[in-house]
């Protein structure tokens, strides 16, 4: 009888694998459509229509799929069962998407997704017109939707969590907001005078000029390729093509593709963005290939951690540039100095806006937006209210008076997209970028000259053993650092690394 | 009563069209994984099993979809109220489909899908070692299955349709085997005698030179875009890539794709698969948008005789050479007269390939297939004798002893892909595009000149207008052509235009 018993729930577990297995399938068919939308399809009206239809009815599908009863009961037939902590996570991971999805009702589900387009309108007129109170009902009446869904999302009625919180979980599993405020403070505390002192009055910025200039594209997508493929990006498991917006996409562990954009008149820009997909592309590229539920990459900001990881820590730093010098040289017929070039991508300068930003301006923007959707959410900020206290933020945090909306409060698509939660990410993944860094050096002693010499696969390697093999197996970024690292996530070292460099390199 | 009825009933229309939509839909979408898959995916085991995993889950998806009982039901419904004759044809082309697919019992469709590979893999390693013996077995469960298969269409009990017809039907809807005789008869009876005489001792070939040297390969890919845009393909509706074998692929008539590929050493092959292929191409741009079942192309031979006539009727004609003459020399850096590169074209000999055989031999080894697998299907032909009456029929009409079965019988994969009833589809293609070539030639007296110059603009109106916006208006390609030509099929005009050529082109 047991053993019957037994051999019965084993076979639970295996058929919501098979289950989850065929909706993956399908996301990943979805995914196709997406890429080749973004990078293949011809650009008419009538062509982006029909691929829209095409996939709606294959979201529909996947949602049906996704909401079967079936899952339910297999997941609760297993849950008896599995001993195996692996398996065990599996079905907690399984389980949560099951139900955040049953819990949502059609109709919100409908009426958030038909929002999310009409919002989106909304918000490029309104930039259009530099005019906030274009945006302000469709604004209110998204952060209205993103409660719904985030109290549809609640486990139980004592499931004290804040909406906040629940928002964040969709794009950082397992991070509090009072987590957050720990260590943004602490950037905050620590870049506010650094940037003072360091794009003050009396500091010498390096030239930018070897990176502009006349520069022929193909020779730049050349450049781009010999160098994130010495990174490590595998090119005969995934591809490298050109899009509006450079973006990655993992069509399975063996088929990853990036892209990236390219200008004319500067160089470093396109390789900066090849770079940094690059780093997006090693980490799927690394996940376990049997694609359960937990062979997915963490959470976004631990996927931002390895794209910044590779654009900063490799890509900006001195040794990087004695490796690359040659190579800029010989595919755009220049003659720069690895100094020059070291200095020239280092430029740092206040701006307003977060996509043009450097490293050591880049986390006040995002601490700014982070503290006002978390108020706006919270309720603590009325709508109408927010390009004051945008700009009343930026004047505090960067000096600053921001001359306009479009420069200022409506500059990015997030909010309009219902996005809240996301904002954060960005400086979480890159206080983590600035911390594997530090791990990797202290277990690579020679880590500076591997990079001298463009030998990057022990740095690689590192990367694959310390976190993306782990896939989704800590329920955390902290947890994922404290177990892999000895500590978690820990901000101290990337405010290190901003006050040494631009210290050293502005001369102040 | 009666109108709230009426209503309903036209209500069960518009929701079975909207059922068929969201099938298409996803038909599409598998056609995206496929074309990314032809044309994009990187080249590893593991990427392509993953692609397949993709695939088969939208596939099941759309069986699943496709066999729907609701479907049934609004056919039904449907039906009893419908008078508008285009709605009528939809209701019937939306019926065999639907019957089709539920009559094969689940099990044999699972069957025949892996009867497919693995007698591919046979035909493959038969084909390598040049033993039909080893195809022999596979063969005969892939015929016997097609017959199963067959048997499963018939409409009724009393439905007296060979089985041959049937699977004929599959790729020539309303065709009949016995019409087909007539039809490769007269071919045969011309052919064999014209073929002896022109490829004859006496005949004195042109030379094939000017299409030899080397050249460029992003040249000849120009130059091939040149010559297909100004054809009529529009490629800001589609787009041209490179594959291993050409291929046309519409995800929808706003996107429609064609793939070439080109030699160093011989730049027509290229050329003359683009413009076959931009035929295909410019059928599927300008079927009805509205993508309904009336909506798409009436038959693989209605098919073929787009891309023929365009590659033949059009690119094989003195007059296109005055047009094409200075395109060419001025891609690739030669010097050519225009009567030296029609010559060249229009080579032909005896050979042992189809594949490889030009407009000239090429009928007789469709005849050779066609009266193979017809007899073969019919039980007339027992699959150990296939080699030996190849060899007999292959001797009899092109006067040649095939010397391997590699060479022969095993040459194809149509067999071991359980496609019988396609191969005859290629010679009507030829045919039809004949008989188009005659009666646009009628229709455009100046034609020969408008050709000389480049304009066919007229010739793409004429096609659509006779041909692409029928879709599958009509039930056949006799009953197409009688409506819109004013005759059926008509055999004359092919072999007319192959007499008049080769006897003043050989000088014979």
């Amino acid at each position: 009888m047991m053993t019957s018993t037994s051999t019965s729930k084993e076979t639970a577990y295996q058929q919501l694998l098979q289950e989850l297995d065929s909706i993956k399938q399908l996301s990943r068919a979805a995914s196709v459509l997406e890429y080749d939308k973004m990078v293949f399809m011809p650009m008419n009206e009538h062509s982006s229509m029909a691929r829209g239809k095409q996939s709606a009815a294959l979201a529909a599908v996947i949602h049906e799929k996704s909401i079967q009863p079936k899952i339910g009961e297999l997941l609760d037939e297993a849950q008896t069962v599995v001993t195996d902590p692996e398996q065990k996570r599996v079905l907690e991971l399984a389980r949560k998407e099951y139900e955040k999805k049953i819990r949502v009702p059609t109709e919100l589900a409908a009426r958030k997704a038909q929002l999310s387009s009409k919002s989106y309108k909304a918000w490029t007129e309104a930039r259009a017109a530099n005019d906030f109170s274009l945006f302000q009902e469709p604004l209110r009446e998204c952060i209205a939707t993103a409660i719904e869904v985030a109290n549809c999302y609640k486990k139980t009625e004592d499931d004290n969590r804040s909406v906040y919180s629940i928002l964040l979980d969709n794009y950082e599993v397992g991070m509090d907001p009072a987590r957050i405020d720990q260590i943004f403070d602490q950037i905050k505390a620590a870049l506010v005078p650094l940037i003072e002192r360091v794009l003050g009055p009396d500091a010498t910025a390096p030239s930018q000029e070897p990176l502009q200039g006349t520069f022929d594209i193909e020779q730049q997508k050349q450049l781009c390729q010999t160098i994130v493929k010495q990174m490590g990006f595998d090119d005969t498991h995934g591809r490298i093509d050109v899009s509006v917006h450079p973006f990655t996409m993992s069509l399975n562990p063996h088929d990853v593709r990036i892209t990236s954009r390219f200008r004319e008149n500067e160089w470093y820009q396109g390789l900066a963005a090849t770079m940094h997909e690059g780093g997006h592309a090693i980490y799927e590229q690394n996940l376990h290939p049997a694609s359960r539920p937990i062979d997915e990459a963490l959470s976004m900001g631990m996927h931002e951690s390895q794209s910044l990881f590779w654009e900063r820590h490799i890509g900006l730093s001195k040794e990087f540039w004695d490796y690359a010098t040659p190579i800029v040289n010989e595919h755009l017929g220049t003659n720069h100095s690895p100094e020059a070039l070291y200095g020239a991508v280092n430029y740092a300068k206040k701006s307003f806006i977060r996509v043009e930003a450097d490293e050591l301006t880049y986390p006040l923007h995002v601490i700014l937006r982070f503290e006002i959707e978390r108020d706006f959410i919270q309720g603590q900020l009325s709508v109408e209210d927010i390009p004051a206290r945008w700009n009343a933020d930026f004047h505090t945090l960067l000096g600053l008076q921001v001359p306009s909306d479009e420069q200022g409060c409506l500059q990015d698509i997030h909010w309009s997209m219902l996005a809240y939660g996301y904002f954060p990410t960005y400086l979480l993944g890159a206080a983590a970028a600035a911390q594997l860094a530090h791990y990797c050096a202290k277990d690579i002693p020679d880590m500076k000259d591997k990079i001298k010499k463009g030998e990057f696969l022990e740095i690689k390697s590192w990367l694959t053993n310390k976190v993306h093999q782990h896939g989704k197996r800590y329920p955390s970024l902290d947890a994922h650092f404290e177990a892999e690292l000895g500590e978690p996530l820990n901000p101290s070292y990337y405010i290190d690394y901003l006050v040494n460099k631009y210290t050293e390199l502005y001369q102040c």
